[in-house]
Protein backbone atom coordinates (compact mmCIF):
# COMPACT_ATOMS: atom_id res chain seq x y z
CA UNK A 1 0.00 0.00 0.00
CA UNK A 2 2.61 2.68 -1.18
CA UNK A 3 -0.35 5.29 -0.88
CA UNK A 4 0.07 4.78 2.98
CA UNK A 5 3.93 4.97 3.16
CA UNK A 6 4.43 7.73 6.35
CA UNK A 7 1.42 8.79 7.36
CA UNK A 8 1.83 7.47 11.20
CA UNK A 9 -1.49 6.56 12.39
CA UNK A 10 -3.26 3.48 13.48
CA UNK A 11 -6.02 3.53 10.93
CA UNK A 12 -3.37 3.73 8.33
CA UNK A 13 -2.02 0.24 9.41
CA UNK A 14 -5.44 -1.16 9.87
CA UNK A 15 -5.72 -0.43 6.10
CA UNK A 16 -3.05 -2.06 4.96
CA UNK A 17 -3.75 -5.19 7.74
CA UNK A 18 -6.99 -5.07 5.81
CA UNK A 19 -6.20 -5.72 2.62
CA UNK A 20 -3.60 -8.64 3.10
CA UNK A 21 -4.14 -12.03 2.56
CA UNK A 22 -7.42 -12.32 0.49
CA UNK A 23 -7.86 -14.77 -2.78
CA UNK A 24 -7.36 -12.05 -4.66
CA UNK A 25 -10.48 -13.27 -7.37
CA UNK A 26 -11.31 -9.85 -8.11
CA UNK A 27 -7.89 -8.41 -8.48
CA UNK A 28 -7.20 -11.07 -11.16
CA UNK A 29 -10.29 -10.81 -12.83
CA UNK A 30 -9.30 -6.84 -13.44
CA UNK A 31 -5.72 -7.83 -14.64
CA UNK A 32 -7.12 -10.87 -16.86
CA UNK A 33 -10.10 -9.01 -18.22
CA UNK A 34 -7.56 -5.94 -19.26
CA UNK A 35 -5.01 -8.22 -20.63
CA UNK A 36 -7.63 -9.95 -23.23
CA UNK A 37 -7.78 -6.54 -23.93
CA UNK A 38 -4.39 -6.01 -24.59
CA UNK A 39 -3.29 -4.19 -21.33
CA UNK A 40 -0.67 -5.24 -19.17
CA UNK A 41 -0.50 -2.37 -16.69
CA UNK A 42 -4.25 -2.85 -14.49
CA UNK A 43 -2.28 -2.51 -11.05
CA UNK A 44 -4.39 0.72 -9.95
CA UNK A 45 -7.13 -0.89 -11.45
CA UNK A 46 -6.89 -4.19 -9.30
CA UNK A 47 -5.74 -2.41 -6.47
CA UNK A 48 -9.20 -0.50 -6.05
CA UNK A 49 -10.85 -3.47 -6.43
CA UNK A 50 -9.26 -5.03 -3.68
CA UNK A 51 -9.63 -1.56 -1.54
CA UNK A 52 -13.37 -1.26 -1.55
CA UNK A 53 -13.60 -5.54 -1.17
CA UNK A 54 -11.88 -5.22 1.61
CA UNK A 55 -13.53 -1.86 3.31
CA UNK A 56 -16.78 -3.88 3.22
CA UNK A 57 -15.08 -7.35 4.91
CA UNK A 58 -13.91 -4.84 7.82
CA UNK A 59 -17.57 -2.92 7.83
CA UNK A 60 -19.82 -6.17 8.22
CA UNK A 61 -17.45 -7.99 10.26
CA UNK A 62 -17.87 -4.81 12.70
CA UNK A 63 -20.10 -6.13 16.41
CA UNK A 64 -23.50 -3.60 14.58
CA UNK A 65 -23.25 -6.38 11.56
CA UNK A 66 -21.73 -9.79 11.26
CA UNK A 67 -19.78 -9.58 14.26
CA UNK A 68 -17.19 -11.66 13.31
CA UNK A 69 -13.72 -12.05 15.56
CA UNK A 70 -11.95 -14.25 12.05
CA UNK A 71 -11.19 -13.00 8.55
CA UNK A 72 -8.69 -14.46 6.27
CA UNK A 73 -7.42 -16.88 9.17
CA UNK A 74 -6.80 -13.50 11.35
CA UNK A 75 -8.59 -11.56 13.90
CA UNK A 76 -10.74 -9.13 12.36
CA UNK A 77 -9.72 -5.40 12.32
CA UNK A 78 -12.25 -4.31 15.29
CA UNK A 79 -10.98 -7.05 17.11
CA UNK A 80 -6.99 -6.07 16.63
CA UNK A 81 -7.92 -2.39 17.09
CA UNK A 82 -11.11 -1.39 18.10
CA UNK A 83 -14.47 -0.64 16.25
CA UNK A 84 -13.77 3.05 15.31
CA UNK A 85 -10.33 2.29 13.65
CA UNK A 86 -12.71 -0.63 11.90
CA UNK A 87 -14.74 2.52 10.86
CA UNK A 88 -12.32 4.26 9.52
CA UNK A 89 -10.20 2.41 7.77
CA UNK A 90 -13.14 0.95 5.87
CA UNK A 91 -14.46 4.47 4.89
CA UNK A 92 -10.95 5.44 3.87
CA UNK A 93 -10.16 2.44 2.04
CA UNK A 94 -13.36 3.27 -0.38
CA UNK A 95 -12.01 6.70 -0.47
CA UNK A 96 -8.80 5.24 -1.38
CA UNK A 97 -10.12 3.14 -4.07
CA UNK A 98 -11.10 5.89 -6.15
CA UNK A 99 -8.02 7.84 -5.91
CA UNK A 100 -6.41 4.68 -7.47
CA UNK A 101 -9.00 4.72 -10.28
CA UNK A 102 -9.03 8.36 -11.11
CA UNK A 103 -4.74 8.09 -11.59
CA UNK A 104 -5.52 4.57 -13.83
CA UNK A 105 -3.24 4.11 -17.28
CA UNK A 106 -6.28 5.01 -19.68
CA UNK A 107 -7.84 8.00 -21.33
CA UNK A 108 -9.77 10.44 -19.10
CA UNK A 109 -12.99 8.67 -20.72
CA UNK A 110 -12.13 5.87 -19.79
CA UNK A 111 -11.20 6.49 -16.21
CA UNK A 112 -14.73 8.39 -15.49
CA UNK A 113 -16.37 5.40 -16.80
CA UNK A 114 -14.44 2.99 -14.60
CA UNK A 115 -15.01 5.47 -11.36
CA UNK A 116 -18.62 5.61 -12.46
CA UNK A 117 -19.73 1.73 -12.51
CA UNK A 118 -17.88 1.43 -9.71
CA UNK A 119 -19.66 3.91 -7.36
CA UNK A 120 -22.81 2.52 -8.24
CA UNK A 121 -21.68 -1.36 -7.83
CA UNK A 122 -20.30 -0.10 -4.38
CA UNK A 123 -23.02 1.94 -2.93
CA UNK A 124 -27.15 1.60 -2.25
CA UNK A 125 -28.07 0.20 -5.79
CA UNK A 126 -24.71 -2.58 -5.41
CA UNK A 127 -23.38 -3.84 -2.44
CA UNK A 128 -24.15 -1.82 0.20
CA UNK A 129 -27.89 -2.58 -1.35
CA UNK A 130 -27.24 -5.87 -1.02
CA UNK A 131 -25.77 -6.22 2.60
CA UNK A 132 -29.29 -4.00 3.89
CA UNK A 133 -31.31 -6.51 2.20
CA UNK A 134 -29.31 -9.30 3.98
CA UNK A 135 -29.25 -7.03 7.39
CA UNK A 136 -33.27 -6.62 6.50
CA UNK A 137 -34.02 -10.44 6.01
CA UNK A 138 -32.61 -11.63 9.06
CA UNK A 139 -36.10 -9.75 10.96
CA UNK A 140 -38.21 -10.92 8.35
CA UNK A 141 -41.13 -12.44 8.93
CA UNK A 142 -40.58 -15.41 6.01
CA UNK A 143 -37.25 -16.06 4.98
CA UNK A 144 -36.29 -15.45 1.57
CA UNK A 145 -37.46 -16.92 -1.77
CA UNK A 146 -34.80 -18.05 -4.23
CA UNK A 147 -35.83 -14.66 -6.32
CA UNK A 148 -35.21 -12.33 -3.35
CA UNK A 149 -32.13 -13.85 -2.53
CA UNK A 150 -30.69 -14.10 -5.85
CA UNK A 151 -31.39 -10.56 -6.14
CA UNK A 152 -29.83 -9.86 -2.47
CA UNK A 153 -26.22 -11.60 -3.71
CA UNK A 154 -26.27 -9.62 -6.92
CA UNK A 155 -26.11 -6.84 -4.89
CA UNK A 156 -23.84 -8.09 -1.87
CA UNK A 157 -21.22 -9.72 -3.62
CA UNK A 158 -22.20 -10.07 -7.44
CA UNK A 159 -21.80 -6.50 -8.07
CA UNK A 160 -18.24 -6.07 -7.17
CA UNK A 161 -17.17 -9.79 -9.07
CA UNK A 162 -19.20 -8.21 -12.21
CA UNK A 163 -17.37 -5.04 -11.92
CA UNK A 164 -14.43 -6.64 -11.87
CA UNK A 165 -14.62 -9.21 -14.56
CA UNK A 166 -15.47 -5.95 -17.01
CA UNK A 167 -12.82 -3.55 -15.80
CA UNK A 168 -10.35 -4.33 -18.77
CA UNK A 169 -13.15 -3.78 -20.85
CA UNK A 170 -14.29 -0.28 -19.87
CA UNK A 171 -10.49 0.75 -19.74
CA UNK A 172 -9.96 -0.01 -23.40
CA UNK A 173 -13.23 1.84 -24.56
CA UNK A 174 -14.74 -2.09 -25.51
CA UNK A 175 -18.00 -3.51 -25.95
CA UNK A 176 -18.21 -4.92 -22.20
CA UNK A 177 -21.19 -7.56 -23.25
CA UNK A 178 -18.95 -10.76 -23.07
CA UNK A 179 -17.58 -9.94 -19.90
CA UNK A 180 -20.87 -8.58 -17.79
CA UNK A 181 -22.59 -12.28 -18.93
CA UNK A 182 -19.68 -14.00 -17.76
CA UNK A 183 -19.22 -11.75 -14.17
CA UNK A 184 -23.17 -12.01 -13.79
CA UNK A 185 -22.58 -15.83 -13.86
CA UNK A 186 -19.90 -16.24 -12.13
CA UNK A 187 -20.74 -13.57 -9.34
CA UNK A 188 -23.92 -15.99 -8.62
CA UNK A 189 -21.66 -19.08 -8.47
CA UNK A 190 -19.19 -17.83 -6.37
CA UNK A 191 -22.34 -16.88 -3.96
CA UNK A 192 -23.91 -20.03 -4.00
CA UNK A 193 -20.19 -21.91 -3.53
CA UNK A 194 -20.07 -20.02 -0.20
CA UNK A 195 -22.98 -21.07 0.44
CA UNK A 196 -22.08 -24.61 -0.12
CA UNK A 197 -18.24 -23.82 1.98
CA UNK A 198 -20.83 -22.30 5.18
CA UNK A 199 -21.93 -26.03 4.93
CA UNK A 200 -19.31 -28.19 4.12
CA UNK A 201 -16.23 -26.64 5.19
CA UNK A 202 -14.11 -26.08 8.12
CA UNK A 203 -13.37 -22.85 9.57
CA UNK A 204 -9.93 -23.35 10.02
CA UNK A 205 -10.03 -24.20 6.27
CA UNK A 206 -12.53 -21.53 5.22
CA UNK A 207 -10.33 -18.24 7.33
CA UNK A 208 -13.61 -17.40 8.81
CA UNK A 209 -16.88 -18.86 10.98
CA UNK A 210 -18.94 -21.37 9.27
CA UNK A 211 -22.18 -22.82 9.53
CA UNK A 212 -23.46 -19.54 10.74
CA UNK A 213 -26.11 -18.93 8.19
CA UNK A 214 -27.41 -22.85 9.11
CA UNK A 215 -28.07 -21.73 12.79
CA UNK A 216 -29.33 -18.63 12.04
CA UNK A 217 -32.62 -20.40 9.95
CA UNK A 218 -31.38 -18.43 7.10
CA UNK A 219 -32.43 -18.69 3.82
CA UNK A 220 -29.24 -19.48 1.81
CA UNK A 221 -29.11 -21.37 -1.56
CA UNK A 222 -28.20 -24.30 0.34
CA UNK A 223 -31.28 -24.56 2.08
CA UNK A 224 -33.67 -23.77 -1.42
CA UNK A 225 -32.31 -25.73 -4.03
CA UNK A 226 -30.25 -28.31 -1.36
CA UNK A 227 -26.66 -29.17 -1.53
CA UNK A 228 -26.56 -31.32 -4.81
CA UNK A 229 -29.24 -28.55 -6.75
CA UNK A 230 -26.31 -25.65 -5.41
CA UNK A 231 -23.62 -27.48 -6.52
CA UNK A 232 -25.33 -28.38 -9.91
CA UNK A 233 -26.89 -24.90 -10.24
CA UNK A 234 -23.07 -23.21 -9.37
CA UNK A 235 -21.95 -25.73 -12.08
CA UNK A 236 -24.07 -24.47 -14.83
CA UNK A 237 -23.25 -21.32 -14.37
CA UNK A 238 -19.77 -21.78 -14.20
CA UNK A 239 -20.29 -23.14 -17.51
CA UNK A 240 -22.30 -20.54 -19.12
CA UNK A 241 -19.72 -17.82 -17.44
CA UNK A 242 -16.95 -20.06 -19.90
CA UNK A 243 -19.28 -20.37 -23.02
CA UNK A 244 -19.94 -16.33 -22.62
CA UNK A 245 -16.12 -15.91 -23.39
CA UNK A 246 -16.14 -17.49 -26.66
CA UNK A 247 -15.13 -14.41 -28.47
CA UNK A 248 -12.09 -14.10 -26.77
CA UNK A 249 -10.93 -17.40 -27.92
CA UNK A 250 -7.80 -19.20 -26.40
CA UNK A 251 -6.73 -15.70 -24.60
CA UNK A 252 -9.50 -16.44 -21.99
CA UNK A 253 -8.82 -19.07 -20.55
CA UNK A 254 -7.23 -17.75 -17.32
CA UNK A 255 -10.68 -16.24 -17.20
CA UNK A 256 -12.02 -19.35 -17.78
CA UNK A 257 -9.86 -21.39 -14.86
CA UNK A 258 -10.67 -18.45 -12.38
CA UNK A 259 -14.65 -19.87 -12.86
CA UNK A 260 -13.63 -22.99 -12.66
CA UNK A 261 -11.36 -22.08 -9.60
CA UNK A 262 -14.91 -20.58 -7.66
CA UNK A 263 -17.03 -23.85 -7.69
CA UNK A 264 -13.21 -26.22 -6.73
CA UNK A 265 -12.38 -23.55 -3.77
CA UNK A 266 -12.30 -25.04 -0.35
CA UNK A 267 -12.32 -21.24 1.49
CA UNK B 1 -32.23 13.23 -3.59
CA UNK B 2 -33.08 11.76 -6.82
CA UNK B 3 -30.62 9.16 -7.16
CA UNK B 4 -32.42 6.77 -4.58
CA UNK B 5 -36.06 7.28 -5.75
CA UNK B 6 -37.49 3.65 -6.35
CA UNK B 7 -34.89 1.95 -3.75
CA UNK B 8 -37.22 0.63 -0.74
CA UNK B 9 -34.42 -0.36 1.78
CA UNK B 10 -34.61 1.45 5.14
CA UNK B 11 -30.93 2.48 4.07
CA UNK B 12 -31.89 5.02 1.14
CA UNK B 13 -34.57 6.33 3.60
CA UNK B 14 -31.84 6.55 6.28
CA UNK B 15 -29.69 7.97 3.28
CA UNK B 16 -31.65 10.87 2.24
CA UNK B 17 -32.08 11.55 6.01
CA UNK B 18 -29.09 12.23 6.66
CA UNK B 19 -28.36 15.09 4.22
CA UNK B 20 -31.20 17.33 5.39
CA UNK B 21 -31.00 19.97 7.35
CA UNK B 22 -27.61 21.54 7.21
CA UNK B 23 -25.96 24.63 7.03
CA UNK B 24 -24.75 23.66 3.08
CA UNK B 25 -21.92 25.89 3.49
CA UNK B 26 -19.84 23.43 1.37
CA UNK B 27 -22.31 23.18 -1.27
CA UNK B 28 -22.94 27.03 -1.35
CA UNK B 29 -18.84 27.40 -1.47
CA UNK B 30 -19.01 25.03 -4.36
CA UNK B 31 -21.54 26.67 -5.96
CA UNK B 32 -20.08 30.33 -5.78
CA UNK B 33 -16.22 29.27 -6.92
CA UNK B 34 -18.23 27.43 -9.98
CA UNK B 35 -20.20 30.80 -10.30
CA UNK B 36 -17.19 33.45 -10.41
CA UNK B 37 -15.70 30.95 -13.01
CA UNK B 38 -18.73 31.11 -15.25
CA UNK B 39 -20.53 27.87 -14.28
CA UNK B 40 -23.74 28.01 -13.35
CA UNK B 41 -24.59 23.98 -13.40
CA UNK B 42 -22.83 22.86 -10.12
CA UNK B 43 -25.79 20.77 -8.90
CA UNK B 44 -23.80 17.34 -9.09
CA UNK B 45 -20.82 18.40 -7.76
CA UNK B 46 -22.63 20.41 -4.37
CA UNK B 47 -24.45 17.75 -3.73
CA UNK B 48 -21.43 15.23 -3.90
CA UNK B 49 -19.93 17.54 -0.76
CA UNK B 50 -22.79 17.34 1.26
CA UNK B 51 -23.23 13.76 0.66
CA UNK B 52 -19.56 13.60 1.73
CA UNK B 53 -20.25 15.39 5.00
CA UNK B 54 -23.34 13.74 5.88
CA UNK B 55 -21.49 10.46 5.92
CA UNK B 56 -18.75 11.55 8.13
CA UNK B 57 -21.51 13.03 10.36
CA UNK B 58 -23.33 10.27 10.51
CA UNK B 59 -19.88 7.48 11.23
CA UNK B 60 -18.74 10.14 13.82
CA UNK B 61 -21.74 10.32 15.66
CA UNK B 62 -21.46 6.23 16.13
CA UNK B 63 -21.67 5.17 19.45
CA UNK B 64 -18.04 3.45 18.95
CA UNK B 65 -16.93 7.42 17.89
CA UNK B 66 -18.36 10.01 19.19
CA UNK B 67 -21.99 8.72 20.11
CA UNK B 68 -24.06 11.53 19.97
CA UNK B 69 -27.60 11.41 20.06
CA UNK B 70 -28.82 14.76 18.58
CA UNK B 71 -27.70 16.28 14.98
CA UNK B 72 -28.75 19.13 13.33
CA UNK B 73 -31.48 18.89 15.77
CA UNK B 74 -32.93 15.77 15.44
CA UNK B 75 -31.95 12.21 16.35
CA UNK B 76 -28.78 10.98 14.84
CA UNK B 77 -29.30 8.25 11.89
CA UNK B 78 -27.94 5.49 14.51
CA UNK B 79 -30.60 6.06 16.86
CA UNK B 80 -33.46 6.80 14.73
CA UNK B 81 -32.74 3.24 13.01
CA UNK B 82 -29.43 1.20 14.24
CA UNK B 83 -26.07 1.03 13.70
CA UNK B 84 -25.86 -0.99 11.08
CA UNK B 85 -28.28 1.04 8.91
CA UNK B 86 -26.14 3.91 9.98
CA UNK B 87 -22.65 2.47 8.42
CA UNK B 88 -24.73 1.00 5.77
CA UNK B 89 -25.83 4.69 4.92
CA UNK B 90 -22.42 6.59 5.25
CA UNK B 91 -20.86 4.11 3.42
CA UNK B 92 -23.44 4.38 0.14
CA UNK B 93 -23.61 7.79 0.57
CA UNK B 94 -19.91 8.15 0.19
CA UNK B 95 -20.22 6.18 -3.27
CA UNK B 96 -22.91 8.17 -4.41
CA UNK B 97 -20.79 10.95 -4.06
CA UNK B 98 -18.47 9.80 -6.27
CA UNK B 99 -21.48 9.09 -8.33
CA UNK B 100 -22.52 12.37 -8.93
CA UNK B 101 -18.87 13.25 -9.47
CA UNK B 102 -18.38 11.27 -12.65
CA UNK B 103 -21.77 12.83 -13.75
CA UNK B 104 -20.86 16.31 -12.90
CA UNK B 105 -21.04 18.50 -16.65
CA UNK B 106 -17.49 19.44 -16.96
CA UNK B 107 -15.10 17.85 -19.50
CA UNK B 108 -13.67 14.40 -18.25
CA UNK B 109 -10.45 15.72 -17.36
CA UNK B 110 -11.94 18.55 -14.98
CA UNK B 111 -14.05 15.42 -13.20
CA UNK B 112 -10.84 13.43 -12.90
CA UNK B 113 -9.16 16.38 -11.23
CA UNK B 114 -12.27 17.01 -8.85
CA UNK B 115 -12.29 13.26 -8.44
CA UNK B 116 -8.97 12.51 -7.15
CA UNK B 117 -8.75 15.34 -4.71
CA UNK B 118 -12.16 15.13 -3.26
CA UNK B 119 -10.68 11.10 -2.95
CA UNK B 120 -7.54 12.66 -1.19
CA UNK B 121 -9.32 14.97 0.90
CA UNK B 122 -11.73 12.67 1.87
CA UNK B 123 -9.29 9.63 3.11
CA UNK B 124 -6.59 8.87 5.22
CA UNK B 125 -4.37 12.18 4.43
CA UNK B 126 -7.78 14.32 5.02
CA UNK B 127 -10.99 14.12 6.92
CA UNK B 128 -10.56 10.52 7.85
CA UNK B 129 -6.87 10.91 8.75
CA UNK B 130 -7.91 14.23 10.63
CA UNK B 131 -10.79 12.17 12.79
CA UNK B 132 -8.31 9.43 13.44
CA UNK B 133 -6.00 11.75 14.83
CA UNK B 134 -8.70 13.31 16.85
CA UNK B 135 -9.65 9.71 18.63
CA UNK B 136 -5.76 9.12 18.90
CA UNK B 137 -5.62 12.50 21.14
CA UNK B 138 -8.33 11.51 23.95
CA UNK B 139 -6.00 8.57 25.06
CA UNK B 140 -2.36 10.55 24.58
CA UNK B 141 -0.74 11.32 28.06
CA UNK B 142 -0.57 14.78 26.61
CA UNK B 143 -2.98 17.77 25.66
CA UNK B 144 -2.33 18.37 21.88
CA UNK B 145 -0.40 21.50 20.95
CA UNK B 146 -1.83 24.58 18.67
CA UNK B 147 0.52 22.76 15.93
CA UNK B 148 -1.04 19.56 16.31
CA UNK B 149 -4.45 20.67 16.85
CA UNK B 150 -4.23 22.53 13.52
CA UNK B 151 -2.70 19.96 11.63
CA UNK B 152 -5.72 17.45 12.84
CA UNK B 153 -8.48 20.46 11.81
CA UNK B 154 -6.50 21.17 8.52
CA UNK B 155 -7.92 17.18 8.43
CA UNK B 156 -11.10 16.71 10.00
CA UNK B 157 -12.72 19.56 8.33
CA UNK B 158 -10.11 21.63 6.31
CA UNK B 159 -9.69 19.52 3.47
CA UNK B 160 -13.34 19.04 2.26
CA UNK B 161 -14.11 23.31 3.15
CA UNK B 162 -10.94 23.51 1.50
CA UNK B 163 -11.79 21.06 -1.61
CA UNK B 164 -15.60 22.66 -1.52
CA UNK B 165 -13.74 26.45 -2.34
CA UNK B 166 -11.69 24.91 -5.21
CA UNK B 167 -14.30 22.91 -7.09
CA UNK B 168 -15.25 25.38 -9.51
CA UNK B 169 -11.72 26.62 -10.39
CA UNK B 170 -10.90 22.79 -10.98
CA UNK B 171 -14.27 22.44 -13.30
CA UNK B 172 -13.29 25.15 -15.17
CA UNK B 173 -9.65 23.81 -15.08
CA UNK B 174 -8.63 27.61 -14.18
CA UNK B 175 -5.88 27.76 -11.35
CA UNK B 176 -6.99 26.96 -7.67
CA UNK B 177 -4.26 29.18 -6.02
CA UNK B 178 -6.32 32.17 -4.77
CA UNK B 179 -9.74 29.96 -3.99
CA UNK B 180 -7.09 27.32 -2.13
CA UNK B 181 -5.45 30.39 -0.13
CA UNK B 182 -9.28 31.37 0.55
CA UNK B 183 -10.59 27.72 1.62
CA UNK B 184 -7.45 26.93 3.83
CA UNK B 185 -7.99 30.26 5.98
CA UNK B 186 -11.27 30.02 6.23
CA UNK B 187 -11.54 25.94 6.71
CA UNK B 188 -9.66 26.74 10.12
CA UNK B 189 -11.63 29.65 10.54
CA UNK B 190 -14.74 27.43 10.61
CA UNK B 191 -13.09 25.01 13.01
CA UNK B 192 -11.71 27.83 15.72
CA UNK B 193 -15.13 29.31 15.46
CA UNK B 194 -16.94 26.03 16.19
CA UNK B 195 -14.77 25.71 19.00
CA UNK B 196 -16.36 28.72 20.54
CA UNK B 197 -19.42 27.73 19.44
CA UNK B 198 -18.58 24.55 21.96
CA UNK B 199 -18.28 26.84 25.12
CA UNK B 200 -20.37 29.93 24.39
CA UNK B 201 -23.27 28.16 22.59
CA UNK B 202 -26.06 26.40 23.60
CA UNK B 203 -27.44 22.77 22.44
CA UNK B 204 -31.11 23.93 21.05
CA UNK B 205 -29.48 26.44 18.32
CA UNK B 206 -26.02 24.27 17.95
CA UNK B 207 -28.37 21.67 17.32
CA UNK B 208 -25.85 19.41 18.66
CA UNK B 209 -24.45 18.44 22.38
CA UNK B 210 -22.03 21.63 23.31
CA UNK B 211 -19.63 21.80 26.08
CA UNK B 212 -18.67 17.67 25.04
CA UNK B 213 -14.68 19.31 24.73
CA UNK B 214 -14.40 21.24 27.60
CA UNK B 215 -15.91 18.62 29.95
CA UNK B 216 -13.41 16.35 28.45
CA UNK B 217 -10.26 18.32 28.69
CA UNK B 218 -9.53 18.12 25.36
CA UNK B 219 -7.45 20.70 24.01
CA UNK B 220 -9.60 23.20 21.64
CA UNK B 221 -8.30 26.57 19.79
CA UNK B 222 -9.92 27.68 22.76
CA UNK B 223 -8.49 26.36 25.48
CA UNK B 224 -5.11 27.18 23.50
CA UNK B 225 -5.66 30.65 22.83
CA UNK B 226 -8.18 31.51 25.33
CA UNK B 227 -11.63 32.68 24.52
CA UNK B 228 -10.90 36.47 22.93
CA UNK B 229 -7.82 35.19 21.33
CA UNK B 230 -9.76 32.14 19.79
CA UNK B 231 -12.09 34.73 18.12
CA UNK B 232 -9.29 37.48 17.54
CA UNK B 233 -7.74 34.68 15.27
CA UNK B 234 -10.99 33.46 13.18
CA UNK B 235 -11.51 37.20 12.40
CA UNK B 236 -7.74 37.63 11.06
CA UNK B 237 -8.68 33.96 9.02
CA UNK B 238 -11.59 35.73 7.40
CA UNK B 239 -10.04 38.80 6.47
CA UNK B 240 -7.32 36.55 4.81
CA UNK B 241 -9.38 34.54 3.33
CA UNK B 242 -11.06 37.69 1.58
CA UNK B 243 -8.04 39.15 0.40
CA UNK B 244 -7.17 36.37 -1.58
CA UNK B 245 -10.06 36.48 -3.84
CA UNK B 246 -8.72 40.23 -4.80
CA UNK B 247 -8.21 38.51 -8.47
CA UNK B 248 -11.94 37.93 -8.84
CA UNK B 249 -12.91 41.74 -7.45
CA UNK B 250 -16.83 42.44 -6.77
CA UNK B 251 -17.51 38.55 -8.45
CA UNK B 252 -16.28 37.26 -5.17
CA UNK B 253 -18.77 39.03 -2.56
CA UNK B 254 -20.82 36.11 -2.26
CA UNK B 255 -18.03 34.44 -1.27
CA UNK B 256 -16.37 36.97 0.79
CA UNK B 257 -19.61 36.96 2.88
CA UNK B 258 -19.84 33.02 3.47
CA UNK B 259 -16.03 33.77 4.93
CA UNK B 260 -17.74 36.82 7.40
CA UNK B 261 -21.22 34.28 7.93
CA UNK B 262 -18.51 31.54 8.99
CA UNK B 263 -17.42 33.60 12.72
CA UNK B 264 -21.25 35.50 12.44
CA UNK B 265 -22.72 32.26 12.92
CA UNK B 266 -24.62 30.82 16.33
CA UNK B 267 -24.72 27.16 14.62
Amino acid sequence: MDALHGIDLPVADAMAYAVRGGKGLRAFLVVESARVHGITDAGHVAAAIECVHAYSLVHDDLPCMDDDDLRRGQPTVHRKWDDATAVLAGDALQSLAFELLADAPCSADARIDLIRSFAIASGVRGMVGGQAMDIAAETASEPLTLEQITELQAGKTGALINWSATAGARMSGADIGPLQTYGTALGLAFQIWDDVLDVTGDAATVGKAVGKDADAGKATFVSLLGLDGAKRRAEQLVTQACDALSVYGKDAENLRDAARFVIARDK
